[in-house]
C-alpha cells in the first residue's frame, strides 16, 4: 500500500478545485477501504466547484469531493464480515446516526444527524475512499463499471419512481437532467404506460426521446399542460416526477396532475414556490411527496435487482470518460449543458 | 303528503337567504325522500349567504341550501332496497358520476363530474330532501340526532385524521373551527399521543382544550413552532392536520412538522401560498395530502363504527338549536365567531 | 333486431351443454345490450360442462354460459350515458349489490351479494348479452379482439401481480394455466426481476418459457424449492403467485418464499390444505393474500393502460378459434390439456 | 463493580433451572452493561424450563435466561453515545446481522441471522446484562418499572394490532394469554370499535373483561363464531388477532373473519393446521399476516409514545412480584395457569 494518493479536493473557500496529494485513509475496525475504479460528477459537485451560497454554508475545506463511484475492496477492518478484499462495490454515502427518531423509524435517509461522504468528509474523487461497512454495497460482477459509478443518482430515480404505484400509470417527468432521464427508463421498466417529459434544452429532449419517453415537450415553445391534458382525455397524469426544481415547471406539473394523483418532488428550487394549494392539491386530493436521497437500503436492493435482471438500459447517458487529472475539462462540459454523465478515473482509463 | 314545504333558499344572486314555499321533491325509482329532522350550518353556507366571489361563480339561484343533516325516510322509489320508510338516515351529499377515471379507481370523492346536494341542487334546509339511494346512509338508532346532523363535517375530520397512520403519533391541528375541533377528538380516539392545537381565537382555544387537546397555543402571541419543537425534543410532530386555510398557519405547520412527517391539508386558502418546498417538503421527505370531502364510503363506515362504539365525545360542540325560521340569528352568531355548530329544525325543536 | 338468437346453454342438470334458440334479452333503462364478437372458455365453464359438485350446488339450468368476451354495443337503455351504440366493449361480469359492508368499503369484488353473468344469469356464449351500464368497460379500438375476449382472466392476473410491490422483486408462479401464464407476462412488464415458474405439464412449461419466465421447473422431476433457494442465495423469492390450487404446489410455494415475502393465492384447492403456519407464515413474517376476481374497477383501469401502451404480449396464448357451434371440439381440446385459450365466435369467424 | 453476580440459568440439558454465580459480563466498545431492575417471565421461558423438543434443539446450556426486563445503565463502551450511566432502559433482545436481505429491506425483526439475548446468549434473569448499544431503548422516567419490564410482549401486541388499519374496526382476539390481553387494550386505545375475545380459561376470560373487551366468549361452551356473526350483522369481524396458536381457535377465527378482513397470526401452533383456504382466504379476499417479534424499531417508538401519553392501562396484568431466588414458585404459578405476568427482581423487591 502507498502512503499517499491523488485526490480532487476543495482546498480553499473559493471557486475551483485542485488535485492534491493526501494520505491514504486509515481505517477503523468497522471500516472498508475501497480502491476507486470510476467516479461520476454530480450537479452538487458543480455547485461546490462554483462555490455558491449553499456550498459556502456547508463545505469546510480542505475536503475531497466525490459521492458517486464504484471500486474494489482494498482492505477491511477486523470486524467487517459483509465484504472482503477484491469485492466489486459501491456505497451509500449518507452515513446515518442510528439513534434519532427517523433512524429508529426505518427512515435513515432523512436522519437528523446525517454526514455525507464527499461533502462533509473525504469522498471518492481519489485513489482510495474509506467507507463504514454498514454503507458498503456489494455489486454483482455482471454489473458494468459505468453503471456501478452512477448508482447514487440512479437510486434517486428509483426512489422517486417507486415512492408510489407506477404500473399502468401515466407519468410526467418535468426536467431531463440525468436523474430525470434515468426516471424515464425506470418508470417504463416498472410498467408505466405513457411517459411524458418536459425540458427546455434541445439536447436533453433528444436524450429523453432516446431513453424511451413517449412524448417529449418543450414548455418554452408549446402549451405542454394543455397537450398533456388533451392526451389524457382531460384527466391529467397519474404521476408527476418533478426533477427540475424550476418553479414554473413545478407549477405546470401540478396543473397537469390528475385529481388523486401523486407528485414526487426531487428537484431543488432555490426560492419559495407559490403554490395554488386549493386547486392543485386540496380539491384535487393529490399526494405530494418530498424525495430525498435513497431509502437505506430498500432502494438499493430493488435497483440492483432491476440492473442484474437487465431491465434498465442507460447507455445513452454514458460517453465521456476522463482521467481524474482532466477534471477541468469535465466540469466545463457539464457546466456547458452536456446531457448525461461524465466518469472520472483516478487510476486512468482502461478497458 | 303535503304538496309544498318550507325551505331556506338562495332566491336571488345577492347577499342573504330567504324562507320560501316550494314543492315537495318528486322522486324517481332509485331516489329516497327524507323528512329532515335537524340540519347544521356549514362555513360554506356562510359564504353563500354573503355571496362571495366563489358563490357567485358556483351557485345558480334559486336553490335550497343545506348539506349537513339527518332525518327519517318518508318514501322510497320502487327500486330502492337499502332503506325503508321510517329508517333514521343521513346522506353523503356529493353525488358522483360513476364513470370518470376517479370513480373507476374508487376515488368517487374527487369525481370529475360531482354534483353537491345543497350547492348544485336543492338541499336539506327544508322539510324534505331528495337523495339518490346510493348516497343514503342508514344510521343506528342509538346515534343521537345532534350527531346525525353533523356527519358531513365529522366525516371531513375522520377522513383527514385517518389519511395516514395516527396511533402513537404526535399531532398538530392548525385551526380550531368545527372540523379542527372534531379532529382533535378523532385523533385522540384513534391513539394519537400528544395533540397540539394552534388557534388565534380565545373562545376556540378554550373549546380545543375541552375537546382534549394536550397543548393549545396562540400563534398570535407566542412562538408556537418553537414550543412544539421543544416539546418534541427538537424533532417536530409526526402529523400536521391543517384546518385553517391561513397561509401563515400553513407555513408554521410545515415548520413544526418532523422530517418524514405527514401534512394533511383540508383548510382552504383563498390565495397562492408561498412554500419553502426545499426545507419543508423535499429535504424533509414529507408527505403532503390534499383532503377533500370524505371517502365514499369508507370514511362513513369507520365514522359510524367509532360513533356506535361511543368513542367520540363531541358534546362541547353542541348548544345552539333554532327553528328554520330563525336562520338570521343563527347565521349572525356564526359570522360573529361562535365556536361549535348550530342546528336548524325545519319541523320545530322537540325532544 | 331479431327476436331470437343462438346461445350455448346448460339446459339440464346433467353433464354437457347445448346450443339453443332463446329470446334476445330485453333491456331496462340502465342496461346495455352487447352484440358478442368473441368469447373465451374459462376453466369454470369446463367444471359446469362436467357438472361437478360445485356446479350442481351453484348452477340453476337453463342458463347461458360465458363470462369472458368482447363485442359492440347494440342498444342502450335510456339512462345510459357511458357508452353508445357501436362502441367496442367488454364487461366486468360480477354484478355487486352496492350496499353491503364490502361494497361500502370499495371492495365490490368481494360483495356479499354478488351475481355473476354467465353463472347466475345468462352470459356471453350467445349472439347478444345484457350488461348493466355500471359494468360495461369501453375498450380502445386499438385493442385487438382476441385480447378483448380474455380481459376477465387477464384481470385476475393483473389483480394478483399488483396486489403488492412487484418492481425489482423475484417471483415464483406456481401453475402455468392461462392465468399463471398471463401473470408471468404482467410481472415482467411491471418490473419484476427473476420470474420462476413451476408446472408439471410439458406443454405448459414450454409456453411459460415463451411468455418470458426466466426459469421454468418441473416439480415432479426436480427439487424445485431447492433450486429456487440456491438461485436466490438461500433467501427465497419475494413474491409467490399461486395459480394452481394444488396443495403440494401451495406447500412448495410457501417453502420457496422468503421471510417477509408475499404469497398471493388465486388457484382454488378442492380440499383443506395443511399449512406449516409456524415456519411458513408466522416466523417468516409473511403476508398471504386471498385473490378473487378483479378490483372493480382499479384493475380494469391499470390493465387497459398496460394494454393500450403495448406492454403485454400474450400472443403465445392464442391460436384456436371456433364458431360457437363447434363448442364440443373446443371443450374437448381444453379438457385434454391444451394450453392457452380457445375463442368462440357466435357470429362466425371473420377477420 | 463486583466481579461475579447471581443469574438464573439453564445449566444442564434437562428439565429445570438453577441460580448460579457467574462473572459480570465484560463489555466491548459498542456495548452497554445494564443493572437489571425487574424482569418478566415469558411463555418461552416455561418451555425452556420444561425442556421441550423446541428447547432441546435451540438452547445450548449453560445460558442465562430472561429477555423481558428493564434496568439502569451501569456502564457503556467507549463508542456509545445514545445512553449514559444511570439512564432508565429496556432493550430489544433480537440482535440482527445488518447485512442479510431482510436487514437491508428494513425488516430486521425477521433477520436471517438473528441471535436472541436470553435464548442464544446470556440474558436478563441476572443482576447485570450486556446489550449492544443499537438495541438499547431509553425509557422516559415517567414509565413505571412494571411496564418497563414487559415491553417485549407489549411490543408483540402493538406490532400485531398496528400491522394494518385498526381505527373503527371490529376485532376478534382469539386467546387471552398476556399478549392477547395486552392486544385488547392496545386495540381499544387505537380506535377499534367492538372487541370480541375468545378464551377457554375462566380466569383469563375475567381478565379479558377487565382489560376492556366488549364481549368475551368461551368457545368450549358456546358457538362463538355464530355469536360474532350475529353481532356483526352476518358480516364478521374486520380484524382477527390470533394469539392462541390453537388449531381450532385459528379455524374459528377465520370463519368469524369478514370477506376482505385481516388475520394477524402471532400464536404458535405446534403442528400443521388444515386451512379451508378457498372459503376462508381466497374467496374472502382476506389478508393473512405472520407476526413475529416487533418491528425494529418502529414498534418501540409507537409503543413508548402510547405509554408516555398514558393511553395503555395494563394494571390488571400485574400483581405477582418475586425475588429472583423464588423463581420456582413463579414458574409453578404460571405453569398452573395464572393469568398475567410475574416479575422477578434480581436485586430484591423495593418500592
Amino acid at each position: 500500500m502507498p502512503a499517499t494518493m491523488r485526490a480532487l479536493r476543495k482546498t480553499q473557500p473559493a471557486k475551483g478545485l485542485a488535485i492534491a496529494s493526501v494520505g491514504v485513509p486509515a481505517i477503523g475496525p468497522t471500516d472498508v477501504l475501497v480502491r476507486v475504479r470510476a467516479a461520476s460528477i454530480c450537479g452538487t459537485d458543480l455547485h461546490i466547484y462554483g462555490w455558491d451560497r449553499w456550498s459556502q454554508g456547508r463545505i469546510k475545506p480542505p475536503v475531497t469531493l466525490g459521492h458517486e463511484f464504484c471500486g474494489t475492496v482494498e482492505r477491511t477492518g477486523e470486524e467487517v464480515t459483509a465484504v472482503k478484499a477484491g469485492d466489486f462495490v459501491s456505497a451509500e454515502m449518507h452515513v446515518n446516526c442510528g439513534h434519532c427518531h427517523q433512524c429508529r423509524l426505518g427512515e435513515a435517509h432523512i436522519c437528523q444527524n446525517v454526514r455525507i461522504i464527499g461533502i462533509d468528509q473525504d469522498g471518492a474523487f481519489a485513489e482510495f475512499v474509506k467507507i463504514p461497512a454498514s454503507n458498503i454495497i456489494k455489486l454483482d460482477p455482471s454489473i458494468p463499471e459505468r453503471y456501478g459509478a452512477i448508482l447514487d443518482p440512479l437510486g434517486n430515480a428509483v426512489h422517486t419512481v417507486l415512492a408510489g404505484p407506477i404500473a399502468g400509470q401515466t407519468v410526467l417527468v418535468t426536467g431531463c437532467g440525468p436523474i430525470g432521464l434515468m426516471s424515464i427508463v425506470v418508470a417504463k421498466a416498472c410498467g408505466s404506460s405513457t411517459v411524458f417529459a418536459t425540458e427546455t434544452s434541445e439536447q436533453r429532449r433528444a436524450m429523453a426521446k432516446k431513453m424511451g419517453a413517449d412524448a417529449v415537450l418543450n414548455p418554452a415553445s408549446e402549451d405542454a399542460v394543455r397537450k398533456i391534458l388533451v392526451e389524457t382525455g382531460g384527466t391529467g397524469v397519474d404521476v408527476l416526477l418533478e426533477m427540475s426544481g424550476n418553479p414554473t415547471a413545478i407549477q405546470q406539473g401540478f396543473k397537469a396532475l390528475r385529481a388523486g394523483g401523486r407528485a414526487s418532488l426531487l428537484g431543488i428550487p432555490t426560492e419559495n414556490v407559490p403554490l395554488d394549494l386549493v386547486n392543485d392539491v386540496i380539491f384535487k386530493g393529490a399526494t405530494v411527496q418530498g424525495i430525498y436521497g435513497r431509502r437505506m437500503y430498500e432502494t438499493w436492493v430493488k435497483m440492483l435487482a432491476l440492473l442484474k435482471a437487465g431491465r434498465l438500459n442507460l447507455e445513452p447517458l454514458f460517453g465521456e470518460r476522463e482521467p481524474l487529472e482532466k477534471f477541468e475539462d469535465a466540469f466545463a462540459k457539464l457546466q456547458g449543458g452536456l446531457p448525461g454523465k461524465i466518469l472520472l478515473y483516478p487510476d486512468g482509463i482502461s478497458g
